[in-house]
């Protein structure tokens, strides 16, 4: 029992539950024999399709509800009469030690809502974030926030880096992660005061921060730096514009490639690499976007999230479980306050 | 002589000045047989080149200054100290009514600042903006702003829609191009003030825009607006983004298609489909950054634009001038205002 990590599951969220949610599981457990799910969701949906999974079943404890929350609930009316949802009892668990994390692909403006109303910020956190990984021209980073908070303040980007300081930590196995501002050109005076106010307190002696500097939108996908931290409007267009940029990149190679006959036959002999592009760029390897700053960890699926897909979902709420990233944000929290304090001398320290 | 278009070409911005830009000079005329230029730099460098060039040296003619805009001078230095630099008389000569547009591909902050500086902000403008257009699932679309302005408020916005709207006419040759304002979800109550506010006011039926509303990132390279309109810092960061996930893609497709024999082998059968792909998606076609909201025409190259970039920045100078993109702005920035005057009535009409 004690060597089992707990993830509770919303079985109702996203487009094909709960179809999809179990088998992402299945996925998931091949990957993680030691994990136990919390399912919750209507038990006469989810038993028949678990009396298919006999491995699963045995790893399961159905928690039974017939309310969800629906994908175009408003955030605030999910929170007010979605108390019985499977979203909301697998956040409950969360909160109340029966699960180490909660993973949904459900409504994204109603599980941050309620995530943050039950599990509350961490101490010294103003603002939830949400983060998540990508693909990049060395291999993987991280970005946040991708849309939680619309508008930001210095400090507010300062708690972000050191989120995504230890997601990257945790998740990528990284021991010193380069951290790098998004901005729009890389000199000092560039930019609005959230971001040179930022970069004047993570370039301070006291940061525990391995701070690049400003960093620009080809940065990103450059991997100039593990960690991208901007606002969550910025964060949430550079997201999109990439997805929307991939697509229509993929769009016009498969035209062109089709233009003609010796194209076409040229496409056979390299459909195995263009696959494995494919495969490299595939956004179901970076599905699980995390809400981080919360006492407890909750990660949103895609909704439209395939079965690897879900089940990657869980292996980033399994790998932040099983690496302490909570107690890796709250460490950092109290080194730069620490540092902070002892900078700034005990006057202002006591303010 | 009434023919003619002139247009100012600044000899010496760019990393390879004056070279490129007197062979994009020579490649814009084969296109633009009416136009003659005002070539402001250093007589001595440009001297030669054009006697290699006898129909460019016939359509030429040259300013001398030995003075230029280095490319780390900062905006204020380059306004204080580079009064006869060659950028700063070619927007002169926009000024004085001598050319009808100016043409640089130095530094772009120099080159606003002096912009600004020397022809202000049309009536009915506060703030210029940089334009551009790129390609998309359906063709191309125009963005603004791509980082004039770091912090917009909705009159901004609305100006910038505005500005947008006229170029994607003059440019693209669309009658009524569609506008989107750029934000991080489609609902009216997303977004930050400005978003929510511009919207209110273009949505409104004294509007001479053809809004379409809110648009997320992925709609940028969708194409599902002609005319993208957003603040400087997100522009610019999502212009940038898209160009590095371009990057990405073609660095991942070249590696995946070198990975084994059988796939060189499908490459060199389909290499000029990836080649018609890559010219699709070449930067240089959509070189030529546009300062809209001035009493003038003012276009940015590429710094390291080659002869075919520049040369296409020059093409956008000569269609904004033959098709008088500053009357269509004027007479936009009147219809709206006289409209919204009568929308709200005399007594806040005469505030």
């Amino acid at each position: 029992m004690s060597d089992r990590t707990v993830i509770a599951l919303d079985a109702m969220g996203g487009d094909q539950a709960p179809r999809i949610v179990l088998k992402g599981a299945e996925k998931a457990l091949q990957r993680f024999p030691q994990v136990h799910f919390l399912l919750v969701g209507d038990e006469a949906k989810v038993r028949p399709l678990l009396a298919k999974a006999p491995r699963l079943e045995q790893a399961t404890t159905v928690v039974h509800t017939d309310e969800m929350v629906t994908g175009d609930a408003k955030p605030s009316a999910a929170l007010r009469s979605g108390r019985r949802s499977s979203m909301r009892l697998a956040i409950d668990a969360v909160a109340e030690g029966r699960a180490a994390a909660a993973v949904s692909a459900g409504n994204t403006g109603a599980l941050m809502a309620m995530a943050k109303f039950v599990l509350k910020t961490m101490p010294g956190i103003d603002r939830p974030a949400i983060a998540s990984f990508f693909p990049t021209m060395r291999g993987e980073s991280v970005m946040l926030d991708l849309g939680a908070n619309v508008e930001c303040d210095a400090e507010n980007l300062v708690q972000f880096a050191i989120m995504g300081d230890a997601f990257a930590r945790t998740v990528l196995g990284l021991t010193q992660p380069t951290v790098g501002l998004l901005n729009v050109g890389s000199e000092d005076l560039k930019g609005n005061d959230a971001v040179r106010g930022a970069a004047g307190r993570l370039r301070g002696a006291s940061s525990p921060i391995n701070f690049y500097g400003f960093i620009e939108g080809n940065d990103i996908a450059g991997g100039t730096v593990d960690v991208v931290v901007t606002d969550g409007f910025t964060g949430n267009v550079a997201l999109k514009t990439a997805e929307g940029t991939s697509k229509l990149f993929s769009h016009v190679l498969r035209a062109s490639l089709n233009s003609s006959l010796l194209s076409r036959l040229g496409y056979m002999l390299a459909r195995g690499a263009v696959q494995r592009m494919r495969e490299r760029m595939d956004p179901r390897r970076y599905n699980g976007a995390v809400f981080l700053g919360l006492n407890g960890i909750v990660v949103k699926s895609h909704g439209s999230a395939d079965a690897l897909g879900f089940a990657n979902a869980i292996g980033v709420a399994v790998d932040m479980t099983l690496n302490g990233i909570l107690d890796k944000i709250r460490d950092e929290l109290t080194r730069l306050n620490a540092a902070q304090a002892m900078a700034t001398g005990p006057q202002t320290a006591a303010l």
